[in-house]
């Protein structure tokens, strides 16, 4: 991944929980950045969540600080002291104001989080900033996930190149409500905050708001983006709706896509990643809601893993979803393939053909529910031992 | 269990799926038998749900169908013409009109149901009809079940002792929307029916709708009760709160549940039964979300599988319910002992006693979410490998 204007970087080895790997990350930025950030709307959400929540609405950012291995959520008093003594020893080093910092936390639930270990790796921290070292940061908040997960484009503001690059971190407790596990974007173009946050909420809903792997909310669920405006110069935008905004907003949208769909990739166990569309809904919000009951239904997401072209499950799941649909007009492709339509078995449906196609890695899913004309698309992956392996096991 | 009064019934081997098992049962009631209903709110209800819900209005039964192996769901107009096929054969056979007839199916969802292996054993299912075959009606239903599941309860009307007998199956594909899998419970008693389908309505919401597996809800749920007035004589009860039907609401209730509680410990793949209550909630209603979140969160499953007294999870999922809770005033409590109050552990948390608790295979859950006085208790199972196998395999 390139540098962006503005923004560097390091990671460091607290030891919170983790040890042999780096677990600390501090991003910095200059001064002028903007900032806007979209937080779980879990009631019990993080201490580092509630932190975030009030420092966005002024906008404005200098340091992300990110630690990996305790999730500092329903830790009560200490964890909201943990949070203060290290966001006191930021800003004394970084001299700027407790609104200026943004914070996040991912791994455990319940355990408070030490901030000794943190506090000690501060200096080391702040002297090792660098540009370049994108890579390293991203790896710094893994938590159950096999890899680090990053994406970069560029987009055209006028004449100006301007680049956009996201990390982000999340294996297993996804169902992203408004927001997702963490993840951050930064660019170097020149966005005001109160564009910056519409963009990342329009951009949010159909990338980490439209993925699932098992359908559990994190307390920690946090996206934040930072505009440093440092990158090549353009003219000030002022509304999110800016047609000059065209190619930005879709180069935002695939990053965002881009890290969303690299969750799925890396859920928990998943040997297939699953994109179910669901066509013919009455709302896109209806679309959405009967795509989400297919995604999260442990019995659809079993026999994707046992490569078993069961749609009488996929029907149960939009039957449970509570959302208008004819049962006699449903149809289901599954990997291209016609499997059922007007509410039944499709006459051309050819069993070993689409058996077959399902032992892909990459499975698509398509129901018509036949009342309407909305759409919606998730993605998902399938539910496997290895799923079972790694959240039975004591204390993962 | 012991006979019932005006109900008689058989099991047969008509190997629409299943080999060398019995997959299909007729019971029979007396001329003045009253019927009630309770059916899944599926918006892909199965070909037998849509006709119970065309005949439940008319209030009586002379016989209820059932075949296990395939559910006639999603199979369009030739699921229909099955379903008139057998009830033909049945009014013929039973002298008695369409409305006087109940059915049912469960098992694969999506393929046809060939009436003709049902039609076959018409003559020598009626033939067989008995007072004394309760066990062998329980064992005809069963799928993925590992045991027949029956409950009888005696209850007193004035000076008249009635009975309740009930049977169920369910084991997969359970989380009952004002209904659940298959029960059929029949009582000697006599009630009319709108009394009848109040009681039954009153009784499934703390039991039947209080229990989930995997949080899929069948497309097939269906509770029916049969009243045959054959019992011993006791003046005419017109509404269910009559005081006089105390004693047989309990009875009913301890039935429903009994057989509610069978259905989560024959859970597939299942190795532990969980009850789960939620106090302090602002309404019933939000209890009962929050309990349902917490029992259907594949993440605390997989804890309570791996015997791991994972409390961060629990609060996750409280978070994740969307019904009030006040953080910092949670209270959680497993197997009894104190884990978590004020929103942070619990002082007196004892790790290694409450992890040797979790050993057991009865587990109790108890979480206060601070905010109000409401309460709720559901009872679920575990997640564990045994779930995927079951369901991996192909079409099981």
């Amino acid at each position: 991944m390139p540098p962006v204007k503005g923004v560097r970087m390091a990671a460091a080895r607290a030891g919170v929980r983790y040890k042999d790997r780096t677990d600390l990350l501090l991003m910095t930025f200059e001064p002028g950045t903007t900032a806007a950030g979209v937080l779980t709307k879990s009631k019990c959400a993080s201490a580092p969540v509630d932190w975030c929540r009030e420092a966005l609405p002024h906008g404005a950012a200098r340091a992300c600080i990110v630690n990996s291995g305790n999730a500092n959520a329903f830790t009560g008093k200490a964890g909201k002291d943990a949070i203060d003594k290290v966001a006191a020893a930021l800003q004394d080093k970084l001299s700027c104001q407790a609104h200026d910092l943004y914070m996040a936390s991912t791994g455990v639930i319940g355990e408070p989080l030490p901030p000794a270990p943190i506090l000690a790796q501060i200096d080391t921290i702040v002297a090792a900033q660098d540009a370049d070292a994108w890579e390293a940061a991203a790896a710094a908040i893994m938590t159950t996930d096999t890899f680090p997960k990053g994406a970069t484009r560029t987009a055209k503001i006028d004449d100006a190149t301007v680049t956009i690059n996201g990390i982000a971190k999340g294996s297993g407790m996804i169902a992203p409500d408004m927001a997702t596990m963490l993840a951050f974007v930064a660019t170097d173009a020149s966005i005001p905050p109160d564009v910056l946050q519409t963009l990342l909420m329009m951009s949010v809903r159909d990338s980490f708001n439209a993925i699932t792997v098992d359908g559990d909310t994190s307390t920690s669920d946090t996206v934040l983006m930072f505009a440093t405006g440092r990158g090549e110069k353009h003219e000030a935008v002022r509304r999110a709706a800016d047609p000059r905004l065209k190619d930005f907003r879709e180069a935002l949208d695939a990053v965002m896509l881009d890290l969303a769909h690299q969750i799925v990739r890396d859920g928990e166990g998943a040997t297939k990643f699953v994109a179910i569309t669901v066509k013919g809904a009455e709302t896109a919000h209806a679309a959405r809601r009967i795509a989400m009951s297919i995604a999260n239904s442990p019995l659809v997401k079993t026999a994707i893993a046992g490569e078993d072209p069961n749609w009488g499950r996929i029907v149960m799941a939009v039957g449970k979803a509570g959302e208008a649909a004819d049962r006699d007009r449903i149809a289901v492709r599954i990997a291209g393939y016609p499997v059922a339509k007007n509410g039944e078995v499709d006459p051309a449906y050819n069993e070993p053909v689409v058996a077959r196609a399902m032992r892909r890695t990459e499975i698509e899913i398509e129901v018509d529910v036949g009342v309407g004309r909305a759409r919606s698309t998730v993605w998902t992956c399938d539910l496997t031992h290895a799923y079972i392996d790694i959240n039975a096991d004591y204390r993962s």
